[in-house]
């Protein structure tokens, strides 16, 4: 289940992990033998029974079009995982490479659920008091129609319904303010449509500054403004949470009389920023596939892409595509 | 120079402080005197020789539409505020009321600087290592064309000249990813046009989670999306700073012996976070207006608005809008 052009050295400890913490899994790896198999003995995963490693050297550059990828996507370790889903022989797919190329393979390889239009990329945002966010579309889809956000939203509202277990999950449209005459025309117009649908609990428009305030269960955005927000909040915390760890790391040099309380105190701060540190909230899934496919962030480290395996296994476990599919036929 | 909707409870003290700072300011208040008279006096400010106040009843609603706005506006403190402005009676404004309405008004009353199409909203945003960068457009103008977009790229390029004294300033596009292929056809198209300015230091793309990493110091979006990024920044810093400072209101119920050390800690910590507190870099201004026309937010405490006041104090000094239009005049 597992194809990327990050690096195994991200790869294979998170692999690890996610081993120790469920033994269950069974991993297909797709990649260079010449990087990985040093890093599998590493981690005494060589000849692991539940690894199976397929060798290519084929990879998808980061920084090409999307036409391009697709050209050269034969037998590259991010298409060779995505067939292995299509085919049946892994349940999902995660990836921390070009985002562009999974989601263009992905809606080539893998079919669409009935009806829906664009795939939406969707992840859990964390919120300050700990529950998280559904969020959706993070940048699949640059421009979208009116029709489109609103199927955003229903899917939200199914996904927000099974990976957060909420009845009657509270529904919002970003924008850049909250009053009826914001924002974009397209904006406003499905803020009309929305407020029409009985079977949504749509509250309104809330604004970037909330992403966090746990003031709403489903965030509705085209990809552009997504990934815009997204990042700027990710960023925002990341650079907070640097400063912390510097900061933690000169305190390191304090004398051993103030060790102990140091520790005490950095253990409770460093708690609470653990709540909002984007790491725990890793993954993105195309939300709307027939099958599971998790985008990692492309910087993540082991720990966060550990956290994107979970998210996909969640998914998996939680069989989302069926229920979507399923909320989605009930509506029409 | 001050006209708002915010609450003289903010401003009041705002301007309490900034003539503690400088003796030589002369403030014209417009607002409401039944609302405003207690607050004075609490200040000591009545009668204060460099404090003219106009009384006014009339107030323009957060939540109306533009058009309303503007009918609504004969007599309002704010549109009193702009006329003050455009008369010459004061050398800028600073408001804390309906942004929309703001720079309606202030479009209608005050003549934008030859050949400018749309003025925009711009800022000095915190970078993480104490300094600052210049960020347009922030909100004024929803949807903008290539033309528009180069303009504030030439706007913000002589802002940061004179605002934070730098030669051949960095400038960016704001996008979702740093290929050339990344975000909107508009957003691929100004990139090639800026590319070929000679005159302009452009380096490219620059993604939201970089925007206070000091990587540039201009950063130029449409509207919609530097609103969007901007408050997604503001919220989580805001986010992150009030769980610290919850936990420091906590540790005063500590025990005394653990006291004096971690008033040491906090204080380096509470320091760090200072640098990034958006409240100090409260304030945008609408560039591309021959006076200066200063937007605080509407949640400002009375530190964040008397931020707001410095950075208009800043501009009248520095004389920009006369900076910008020789600046602009002699690329043609």
């Amino acid at each position: 289940m597992m194809g990327g052009d990050l690096g195994p050295r991200v790869i294979i400890p998170a692999i690890a992990q996610a081993l120790q913490k469920n033994s269950n899994l069974t991993f297909l790896l797709f990649g260079n033998q010449h990087q990985a198999i040093p890093l599998l003995q590493k981690y005494t995963l060589q000849n692991h029974p539940k690894i199976q490693f397929h060798h290519t050297e084929q990879v998808i550059d980061a920084d090409i079009s999307f036409s391009k990828a697709i050209r050269q996507s034969k037998n590259s370790s991010m298409r060779l995982a995505l067939e292995a889903v299509k085919e049946g022989k892994a349940q999902g797919c995660v990836s921390g490479g070009n985002t562009g190329a999974l989601m263009g393979l992905a809606k080539l390889l893998i079919a669409p659920l009935p009806n829906i239009e664009r795939p939406a990329l969707t992840s859990l945002i964390p919120a300050m008091n700990g529950k998280s966010t559904v969020m959706l579309d993070l940048g699949a889809n640059i421009e979208v129609s009116d029709y489109q956000l609103q199927q955003f939203a229903e899917m939200g509202n199914l996904f927000a319904q099974v990976m957060l277990g909420l009845v009657y999950p509270r529904i919002s449209l970003l924008n850049i303010g909250t009053e009826e005459n914001k924002g974009t025309a397209q904006l406003q117009a499905v803020h009309q449509q929305l407020k029409n649908r009985q079977d949504l609990n749509y509250i309104g428009f809330i604004e970037s500054d909330k992403l966090t305030s746990y003031l709403t269960d489903v965030i509705i955005c085209d990809g552009y403004t997504g990934n815009i927000a997204l990042k700027a909040l990710e960023g925002a915390a990341k650079n907070i949470i640097a400063l912390f760890k510097k900061e933690k790391a000169d305190s390191n040099i304090c004398r051993s009389t103030k060790r102990y309380l140091l520790k005490l105190i950095f253990y409770r701060y460093y708690r609470k920023l653990q709540e909002i540190n984007p790491d725990r909230h890793n993954g993105a899934t195309l939300l709307g596939l027939s099958k599971v496919v998790v985008k990692s962030h492309g910087g993540a480290n082991s720990n966060a892409f550990c956290y994107a395996i979970d998210y996909a296994i969640q998914q998996i476990e939680g069989d989302i595509p069926s229920r979507i599919m399923q909320g989605l036929s009930q509506l029409e």
